[in-house]
């Protein structure tokens, strides 16, 4: 068995499910193709059977014969055997939305959540879509006002389940309106880098560098290079003012170096994504 | 009569109307205060009976005396006599919203239009809100698709009628998720600045310097530091690829010199907007 990470699919939420399942059979793919055994876990919606079925009859008609659902509704769940068996032997876990409190609440500490990351560690694939890509990184946004000016008000984070560092990852980015709530999580944290994701839209990662996959971008918001922000002492619902932001937009086949901070452009990039129409 | 060109203010639409009117108390004072003579040009709209009234009825709760509507259905009704001396006479011109192309079609050309440029020119106040804002620059945005990722098929583009250069206006910017659409204005057209204008907000400006009014912020995306696009050969519905653009966000209380592409910060900038609540 590997012991490099295995790739993480970090999806913008409504990723097709009854098209061309781009993004769904990407993740299939890198998770072995027609011999992935895959587990798709519901804990982060109230509506596991629905939201499950959904996910079943999509990877059985990519042709995934090994699938199953695992709700997690309250905290014994996520320890029983049978979940732990399942997630030893899958090659892919993916994460359906929902709320992303749910997983670092439901899972968080649990024998599922270790073994997560020890599988993940061995080169098992991880994938999560909407709160199922929020809780990926070591700090989430877990409720904002969208369509609004950044204020820290707008935001609030939380710790999230750890398994991608220095970025805060915001979903439904270009449809829900939400530069200023993102803008608002890093100009308190430049550390991190805002990752924005559309919808049916997606990053994988591996190692430091992450390609997007889908329909539409992401945004990289690096507040890193921040010449002046009214910060220090600013009240929760005062106005932020930020100068000096640097944006990155990435379509499909981009490439972005999240240690170095940097695009990765290389002379297919500006041909990756040109046959779609 | 002065012979520096008067203050222009640049309103994202949806400003208050019936509370403090801070947007347009503050157009009234630049345009004489109570002494002000206003003319409403309600020009955009389809309905400028009912849009005209509102005005009329927050103008006269302002405390302004002398404040007419002017309408203008047709090319002819532009050329007016009546129309002509009001103009002259003003000391306030305000365009209401609507539809940019109805103020570029039936206005532009007309003697109303070089009268306005004149006036302008002598000290004349002009406001103009949503589609009234469009129409300032060179350049305007007349029709996008919101809440999706930048491409060029997403945004149409038509002469404005002239009274700021250097930039692309977009309003409704945070409400209406307009990231992309701004995005992909600039993109073609790096050496104009986008500034996109949230509801309720305006900037004022006066030679190279405005200044942000009102509830949300103005975002100023400036494509001229850009490192890396894909735009050369790009087809319409090809998603745009975009490596360094520069993102400001200017609450009320911030400057920001477009000439110099820069926001001007001074010490009272973190102030100036504290005591809102």
């Amino acid at each position: 068995m590997s012991q490099t990470p295995g790739p993480l699919v970090v999806i913008g939420g409504a990723e097709d499910k009854q098209g061309e399942c781009r993004i769904l059979r990407e993740f299939v793919r890198l998770a072995g193709g027609a011999h992935a055994r895959i587990v798709v876990m519901t804990v982060a919606t109230e509506f596991p059977l629905e939201v499950g079925a959904q996910y079943l009859e999509a990877f059985d008609r990519i042709g995934v014969e090994d699938v199953r659902t695992f709700d997690v509704s309250n905290r014994e769940n996520a320890n029983a055997p049978s979940a732990v068996k399942a997630i030893e032997q899958a090659t892919g876990v993916f994460f359906t939305g929902g709320d992303q409190v749910r997983i670092t609440s439901l899972l968080g500490g649990t024998k599922i959540d270790t073994l997560l990351h020890k599988r993940h560690q061995e080169g098992m694939v991880l994938a999560g879509t909407s709160a199922g890509a929020s809780m990926m990184s070591n700090t989430m946004i877990i409720e904002g006002v969208p369509e609004t000016n950044p204020r820290i008000g707008i935001v609030d984070m939380a710790p999230g389940m750890e398994f991608i560092s220095g970025v805060v990852i915001d979903q439904h980015f270009a449809q829900r309106g939400r530069l200023g709530r993102l803008l608002s999580a890093v100009a308190q944290y430049p550390h991190h880098l805002g990752i924005g994701i559309d919808e049916n839209t997606a990053f994988v990662l591996q190692d430091d560098e992450f390609v997007v996959i889908g329909a539409g971008a992401v945004t990289v918001i690096d507040a890193g290079a921040l010449t002046y922000s009214n910060l220090p002492g600013l009240r929760k619902n005062d106005d932020l003012a930020l100068c000096g932001v640097t944006l990155h937009v990435l379509p499909g086949g981009y490439r972005f170096n999240l240690r170095d901070r940097v695009p990765v452009i290389d002379q297919n990039s500006d041909k990756a994504d040109r046959t779609r129409s």
